[in-house]
């Protein structure tokens, strides 16, 4: 995680979203506002930015699951990718996006819409494997499920466990779930 | 399901949601526009009217469920319980309810919005029925996942089946999914 996107995450948690400026962000980090404008189009796009290539290595690690395995074992290669992209970040910034996300109408939806974008995405990968309907669709929602879920235990949860631990409990926690248990 | 709303979405099919004014709306209804303003906020409502009874209904099986319940099977009655309520609408309108959301971003946001809001509902419903977390959230989260996509196949399907069966088989099937069959 860059130096503005930490920047605009603690400006966001101290005053909040509406009342940061690029301007502010960008001083934070002892960087001039044209090179925040160099990486964000505005202060919105430093909470999803990434998110295409965080889509693009979920959708690639599903498509490239062992053939065989079953739809959500499949989607299970791509939390795992995921939690490789995302695992990276500090474990409190990611808590902090989620909590300035949260406490915003405008950009829970966005949020929302982005992981809509990304099931859609897994499902239709699934049906490239053979996953009919509605099979490849309720195997990406729950994955995508376990995924906020999971980042939100992950980033909130003082034992400092590994993304790719998490993601893998909720999984199975998941399927516990469904088999009533 | 009221004429206003019938007319609304035969309009929104026909000439997009954009294009189509309240006056249009309460015209084709055979009404005032004081009359559609009467029943609906703005032409936005008549798409989204009735959620919060919805939720209402959905969280009140949840709670009522039989004790000793698994989670999954406690929101199947919540699933049920929105059958029986979402069941009354006409197919075809449902479907163009969900084509003119399905259109817009800004419409499939709201709808986005809509069942987070059911599935944090569903998930409190079920913490005070002793689920742990993350359990509840993944089988609230779950349920409204069935509940979405099992809308989608009831209105876009021919063979014309109870909304209610509808939904019963794809929680089956989200369950043979978590399963790996």
């Amino acid at each position: 995680m860059g130096r503005l996107q930490e920047a605009a995450l603690e400006l966001y948690a101290e005053r909040g979203f509406d009342q940061t400026t690029a301007a502010q962000i960008a001083a934070r980090a002892g960087l001039t506002e044209r090179t925040f404008f160099r990486h964000y189009a505005d202060k919105r796009e430093v909470l999803f930015g990434g998110s295409a290539e965080l889509q693009d290595q979920i959708v690639q690690a599903v498509a490239e699951a062992p053939q065989g395995l079953g739809a959500l074992d499949a989607v299970g290669h791509g939390l795992q990718a995921a939690a490789s992209l995302l695992g990276q970040s500090r474990r409190d910034l990611t808590a902090k996006r989620q909590a300035v996300i949260a406490a915003n109408p405008e950009l829970r939806e966005r949020e929302l819409s982005k992981l809509a974008t990304y099931a859609a995405a897994v499902a239709d990968a699934l049906r490239r494997r053979g996953v009919g309907n509605p099979q490849a669709a309720l195997a990406a929602e729950a994955g995508m499920t376990v995924l906020r879920v999971g980042l939100e235990d992950w980033a909130n949860d003082d034992r400092d466990r590994e993304l790719t631990a998490v993601l893998e409990e909720g999984l199975a926690q998941l399927r516990a779930v469904a088999a009533g248990t």
